[in-house]
């Protein structure tokens, strides 16, 4: 029994939809030597996972409405050699988010991490057409923004980040569609090497010949199993114009004798492969 | 022969990526009365072809970095009634522009379009990493906000740029990967109706079931028929997580018969279905 605490790291600062999701993964580990600490950008809280600094990072995946975060793909393709332990999945609320006393005639730049101001394009297009949209790093960010700024700005953000930075609610639920989930996963030096009985694994590669039209032999592999795909991603393999990188998940564990059989014929066909880790599959508690 | 001029439209302002594409595709058309109008966001551009303020628009689709242009995707598959008449292929090459005088440790702030910043990522990183970034419409747009601002800012944008803002190139050929090319689509009522012998053909559909593993069983209907796919690119279909619309390129003109029976077969098995268009791959001059 170690008496050091594990710690856990996700997209802060505090009021993150990131720490949301470190929060409820926290709460089902069971374990209270666990601590959360916040890092400023996902390439940081990454590689602090891939150099042992922290036990676990707790990194946005993909979003119902923006699609995949690009930089938690290509990092985990390119760069680190982590393995995914769980997943988590979480309903995104945004609101508007402003200083007291701001009205949402005089806002003229809003500001918010690049997913949640493509969440809202509809809301920004209709009611604020002539806002700046500025980036930041994280919606919590942005709340910190508003909160520290002189002007009329707004930020996109949750419930807990108006908590946290003193803001008023401008307008709620904005975002285009009333359907939007973020997923996380969990990232370190193991995956979750025991079967629950309702497993994910997910793996990327890179079809040997990188035609879009070899993909269909590999996914043969699969079907010809019986195995059910859960989601199929496409990034560019960062090469040349069409070379793909393809993000699959399996449902079940890699070490169901079928599943392994297929993930080694994938393999085989790849110039590039990686299998990212087995982990039990989300649910709503 | 009718005497107005057919205008094309592209993201500007002067000097942008788009620009340099709409002007390839001029010089193609060969006709003299075609007159070429920037517009200020992709939105606005992609919206006057579909109410017919303009004939045709040039369109960014998607970087061998970055991978696909989401917006451009999701209006066309969701919000817009266009065909892709043709598509340019142009190679990007990013440079660090700033103001006369302005030394690389003196900027704090870096202004580009967003895929201009993930491009450049490793530069950004390295060498500016406490530079706060900032997004921008386009490349131009953000050249032109940093030769209009009086303090230590930076814009990512091409040579054309610098030129046309006055501005000095701190640091060429920043992008994180040589291989950077951008594919432009051009948008309008119509596709490009007669083959050319050398074609490409866009569909957009999402599987009736809604499972990755039913993808398989529709790209069958290519690979049974030696057709050979391009590309193919996984975006959500903005419902609940897990639901994805494919964009695929095949090789060949959508009125051969074996490309017309295969698309006859996976807009059957679809719950969403358009076909983009046929154009002319394209070849460099």
């Amino acid at each position: 029994m170690s008496s050091r605490p594990k710690v856990i790291g996700y997209l802060g600062p505090q009021g993150t939809f990131s720490e949301q999701a470190a929060r409820l993964y926290q709460a089902r580990l069971m374990d209270g030597q666990v601590l959360l600490q916040p890092f400023c950008s996902i390439m940081e809280l990454i590689l602090a996972a891939d150099t042992g600094r922290i036990h676990q990072a707790v990194v946005p995946l993909e979003n119902s409405l923006e699609g995949p975060v690009a930089l938690t793909l290509d990092m985990l393709a390119h760069e680190v050699d982590l393995k995914m332990a769980a997943e988590i999945i979480i309903s995104v609320r945004h609101h508007l988010l402003a200083r007291k006393g701001t009205v949402l005639s005089d806002i003229d730049r809003v500001v918010s991490h690049p997913q949640a101001l493509g969440q809202c394009r509809a809301f920004l297009q209709t009611r604020l057409p002539r806002a700046a949209l500025v980036t930041a790093s994280s919606t919590a960010e942005a709340a910190k923004a508003v909160a520290d700024s002189g002007s009329k700005w707004a930020a996109i953000g949750n419930a807990a980040a108006a908590a946290v930075y003193k803001l008023e609610i401008l307008a709620s639920d904005i975002q285009d569609n009333r359907a939007n989930a973020t997923r996380f996963c969990v990232l370190g030096k193991e995956d979750c090497r025991e079967p629950t009985g309702d497993d994910k694994t997910s793996i990327v590669f890179s079809p040997r010949q990188n035609r879009p039209g070899v993909l269909y032999e590999q996914l043969a592999e699969f079907a010809g199993r019986g195995l059910d795909l859960t989601r199929i991603e496409s990034r560019p393999a960062k090469s040349v114009l069409g070379e793909y990188l393809f993000f699959v998940d399996i449902a079940g564990h890699k070490t169901a004798p079928d599943t392994a059989a297929a993930i080694a014929a994938v393999a085989a066909s790849s110039s590039f492969f990686k299998v990212l880790g087995s982990y039990p599959r989300w649910k709503e508690q």
